[in-house]
């Protein structure tokens, strides 16, 4: 994960996900080459090009056509648009059109979380993933009781990191919000 | 400690300590209502306040003009300003005109704090308490080694906190700076 | 807050809450000398005898005659125990017979979490508060689901502390289990 | 990174390595398949395992012959024992045989941590990188400190992260000890 990824940013449209935050979401998916992606809330685009170096092909819904236009010019920029199909819409529609995928990755959800993970579920492969990431405290309770409601045994990890920055004085350490992972797979 | 606590603030004075640090710091120094402070970093008076509701009197030091007469103005607003003596000036000067205290506080040391440390523990009444609150990772692993070095064995809680903002959507953990409270007493 | 408080602990109870929790549960509750206290979860009594410090009455209940037992020994070591009724019963039950207080302290709900706050709430003085520790994700986010309810307007501080033990190559931080405190006043 | 690893661990050995922090600094070590990794403090090799499924060749020194024993058996068991020497001894003694690596890892440092960032720097190839975890306060300021004396310009990134765990009453958080990675790469 080179650190020097510049995603072009938008005030319309959340993102990019924090460096380390993709880094791990990348870990608890254990996404492999041959993997299909499904994305629900593109945003920047952060996690969609991550999923799109390493699996083999990455849909990608948001409501936002903001967020489309804007993942697709970071696709582009890092050469990565042949990898993933963007697709503006609600993510419970766009479900019923895709079949299977062994990774469901839920960055936002448009206050529908406990539906798409239960849609999601049916069309997600045996030994597929769902990962959600969360910066709201209902969004962990929600996906935590969803996940368990299929009887998937959820993982959450809640994350905080401060970072250091060098001032006169000395290092500076400044938090960032912290963000929940909750994972699971299909057995 | 009144949550509505509206301190003036000033662009170019540090502060207010936020409530919970400001709390944890009380709680740590066991401040009694006979005991003399010694506060070194005056800032926006946060801390002076909290230490001049409890405590028989607040010596209070601080280089910076500016930020003597913020706190003046915030302890007059709280009806404090009897309880408190402000001084504008060094720290390692001001120690030689105070011959004893209970608790040194140091919120802020401009660099000299590990002579501050050691010149105020000559004058620290026995029983008394050394606080340092730390914003910086060199100010930690300072503080902690120079009452290391007079075998003051000192205690180090590092505060993480978020909180909570309710938006449209749901609750938001934003999170807040580190910071560290060192402190000790004098045996 | 005296930090050499030494509680008697015991494997079938609970708690005691740490001391810092204890100190930032204090600010907020603002307890005065002239409050009366439900608390809701005794346990090992770490915050009833902070409340039985500065409170005018505590009542303090509990369903496990253990932790009834086990705080009585600790509020008579501490002398407290004239400042404080121990109940030992269901929560929902010993609201009926205590017509007003000024500060419901729950710590623990054995599951009514939100009919003790909304039961609470009723026999809450104007301007009393309600304030709730969690540990557990969905008591953080059944508290401020129900004080939204009730158009409270929750405050949540999410804590996490770690502290230094020095060890012979310098100093380790533990981290303790992050907890929540949520809480709110009756307008 | 397969969730289901499973190291042989020993209380003789520290480690291993926490998922997410081995995670982390794969992700900050930027490890390329034709680089060469020097790691100092093999402890159980959870680290070792992980570049050695990335890099070219890994060297890792540990001055406890249990941790090289240890380690060993780890690389073995996810067959990738051929991609590492194994060095039992001092890492300063080590470095002079090694005349060029691409990431310098440093995760235990038996008190020679500024001496081994200074000679390992020398060896290390322009644009290769530098990364220390510090579970110690002392840690995280001497490897800043260091890397600042060279003029390195280092990142610190410390990280808390809890865990959920469920019980029967629902989530509980549990809290793992803050682990920083200071890291930097030779201009």
């Amino acid at each position: 994960m080179k650190k020097n990824y510049k995603f072009i940013v938008s005030n319309d449209v959340p993102g990019p996900t924090k460096e380390e935050i993709r880094c791990l979401v990348m870990c608890k998916s254990e996404v492999s080459s041959s993997d299909v992606i499904l994305e629900i809330g593109t945003g920047t685009g952060g996690l969609t090009t991550e999923f799109a170096r390493k699996a083999k092909k990455v849909f990608s819904v948001d409501k936002n056509p903001k967020a489309i236009s804007l993942a697709q010019a970071n696709l582009k920029r890092m050469k990565l648009e042949h990898k993933v199909e963007l697709i503006q819409g609600d993510a419970l529609t766009v479900l019923d059109d895709i079949p299977q995928f062994d990774v469901l990755m839920i960055g936002g959800s448009s206050g529908d979380l406990s539906q798409i993970i239960k849609k999601g579920y049916k069309h997600l492969k045996t030994g597929g993933r769902i990962i959600i990431t969360a910066i709201l405290l209902e969004t962990r309770f929600e996906a935590v009781n969803t996940l368990r409601e299929l009887s998937m045994n959820p993982d959450i990890v809640d994350i905080s990191i401060s970072k250091g920055k060098i001032i006169e004085r000395g290092t500076m350490m400044y938090a960032e919000n912290p963000v929940a992972i909750i994972y699971s797979s299909k057995k």
